[in-house]
């Protein structure tokens, strides 16, 4: 077999023969083949695509680089979650806790922020004393003894997808349905759960801007996991504004205990006992979506979530009082209230635009080697149908210097919003389950 | 301006601004872009094209790598002559000569043969004696001392296209119009020539199979060489049989010199008066193609076309006593005549396949690495529309080794021909000039 045959097949719309894609990338991560051939590869399969079953046995390809952790053995349903991105997103940090609560066993390795997008160890790792680094050897341990792990991404665990990413990243192919689809569930299979619920936003702050690209990436994930025997239900959710009120990353941690404890946003929440509810079902946990939500909506209630998310953060290196006063976490020194420059309704928040924002004020990576700053952000005291009165604060910036009203984030955050006269609905929190 | 920008635009769709493509590839050739983008990009521009504009700025890139020779001081016409390669295509030898003792410098450049295609180079170097290995210096010099130059491609003309070349070989992105137009033309355009004519050739033996993409292959070069200054026409000729009777090193040259004697292949020869009549128009040397066509076919009349062939043979270290005596040259120590299966007419001559027999039997190179056998190859008897009797040799196959019926180069000249009964029409030789 030769590289350049398989890159023209691929350039002239052909499908892969069985075997040829896991030859390419043995050879490719073997070092027999060079990066110059995968990424013409790469681009060829940007423009041309892959099918069911090439995706699946590029997947392969990229679990086998690395290890392949099981908890087969244990006699409790073990869960894991995925979002594949957004504005304001911390509900892994609400969820967890609660489906730890409602009996789960979570095994969950997440990613960092990049982009506008932040990430859940970025979050997790601004909250002092946490440290989210684990290999595989004491993840698993920590799945076992302590029934829930949120953890970074482990290098051991599908490598190739994390050498093929690398590539992506600086060739102009990240944007392709089925190497996003191969580089996740890659990453889900290797970790071992045993269902796994994806929520894929769609809308002008996530990846997937259109409801019918994120359908194909959501019909591509769950292909793909049921291929390797996962129970896998993507949620198809709405990310046309951000996600809750707060963006940045111990803003969003505080929002998520808050949301935890009961007082947070009810639209988060609402999103996680959906999340939550259709892996237990999934993983045999309930036996109905009605079950699901009346327990998990029972943790929050009960208190069990929250007193699980003070066992997350103490088990992480953290302190478990700052659960119960998350007033105790670090503040950015200065604040901006955003004014409203008349009397209107919100008729859109550009999420994307929220969260380019943050990202200026140092809440993102604008490349890998930048370095966040935790307590920098953007609350939003005003969602999608709400009015406010001309001069109304509805927005307030978080920030490391003194702003004025000329500021890049000042500006982003006014441009972000379209004002409308008359009420507004809002727009749908799930859009569509693809099973 | 970063490397992967200009991949995603590219990607997406988008036209490169004026200046990108010229620092993509300036950072390529320095080094600071590496070979895994710029595949990836070649990928992109294989699947989106380029427009008129970003392939005259590509074309500058890969000039401007290199030298650039110019004969603008020379008051007479200096010109040139291409072909996309084809089977059996000895025009180059044929046509330089004519042009030369019909008052026109000749100053080319010429390609080795690759796959089922022969090259010019390799011919001339089939000749005992024969080097085309010239320096830029000893190039200019022998043009402006002898009028008559056919050289090897020297690297020091543009050196970027060798190494962009060297690169869509191994991924994919060989077959790209924009990409294809530019390498031809950026070598055309360092040479210095004033008046260029192109054979772009069409059909099962030629690496353009359709008018279409011929026609919009000719487009492109000819509008990057008037870009670039130079009078440039391109005749788009049929290559669905072999050009002439032999297809092999020795084997060409030899029906080459008959035909520059007035011996040979009448097709062959109105070929060249076409192709060469064009660019004594283009370069001003004839007023009309009338008064080209009369001086060209005067220089195999009266003996001159031969003369210069001579001397052209001479000037590269070969003896010229073959040009008299063509039959002094080499031959193959094994012939085979190919029997017609039975009395019938020839339909067809798929050029592809006798290229790629005479290839089988040593002619051609499979991969750049093999070493050519000069006196082996194909000569075929008969042509589109002749008739044969049952067990007539419609063709003799010249080989190193004793061959008998079931081989493969046997079997490959028996499958390329379609018998049919009753009149055939030969197909054009000229099919379209694009000006």
């Amino acid at each position: 077999m030769r590289a350049v045959d398989l890159i023209n097949d691929k350039r002239s719309g052909r499908t892969h023969r069985p075997g040829e894609i896991g030859w390419l990338m043995g050879a490719y991560l073997r070092g027999d083949v060079p990066d110059y051939q995968i990424s013409a590869w790469l681009m060829a399969v940007t423009w041309r695509g892959l099918n069911v079953a090439e995706t699946a046995e590029l997947t392969t390809a990229l679990v086998d680089s690395g290890r392949r952790l099981s908890f087969r053995d244990l006699q409790v349903p073990v869960v894991d979650k995925h979002s594949t991105g957004g504005v304001g997103d911390k509900t892994t940090l609400v969820l967890v806790p609660m489906l730890a609560a409602a009996g789960c066993v979570v095994a969950k390795m997440s990613g960092r922020g990049l982009a506008h997008s932040g990430g859940t160890i970025d979050k997790l790792e601004a909250i002092p004393g946490v440290s989210t680094t684990f290999d595989t050897a004491s993840f698993e341990r920590a799945v076992r003894e302590s029934g829930m792990v949120i953890a970074a991404q482990s290098p051991e665990m599908a490598p190739g997808d994390g050498r093929l990413y690398a590539l992506r990243d600086v060739t102009g192919t990240v944007e392709s349905i089925p190497l996003i689809a191969s580089s996740v569930m890659s990453k889900k299979i290797a970790t071992g759960a045993r269902a796994v619920v994806l929520d894929v936003k769609v809308g002008d702050g996530a990846f997937m801007a259109t409801l019918e690209s994120a359908r194909e990436l959501a019909r591509a994930m769950v292909d793909l996991g049921r291929a390797a025997g996962l129970a896998v239900v993507a949620v198809l959710s709405g990310m046309d504004a951000p996600l809750g009120q707060a963006v940045g990353n111990l803003l969003e941690v505080q929002e998520a205990i808050e949301t935890v404890a009961g007082r947070g946003c009810k639209e988060l929440l609402e999103l996680c006992v959906v999340l939550g509810s259709e892996v237990m079902v999934a993983s045999n946990a309930a036996l109905t979506l009605a079950e699901g939500r009346t327990r998990l909506e029972a943790t929050v209630a009960n208190g069990s979530a929250l007193a699980k998310l003070r066992d997350l953060v103490m088990s992480l290196g953290g302190d478990g009082a700052i659960v119960d006063e998350p007033s105790r976490l670090e503040k950015a020194p200065y604040r901006f209230d955003v004014l409203a420059p008349r009397g209107a309704t919100v008729g859109r928040i550009r999420a994307r635009a929220i969260g380019e924002a943050a990202m200026h004020l140092g809440a993102g990576r604008a490349t890998k080697a930048d370095v966040i700053d935790p307590v920098v952000g953007v609350v939003m005291h005003r969602g999608i149908g709400d009015t406010v009165r001309v001069g109304e604060a509805f927005a307030t910036i978080h920030s490391r210097h003194p702003l004025g009203p000329a500021d890049v984030s000042v500006q982003a955050v006014l441009g972000a919003i379209t004002w409308v006269d008359g009420p507004v609905a809002r727009p749908p929190l799930v859009l569509e389950v693809v099973r």
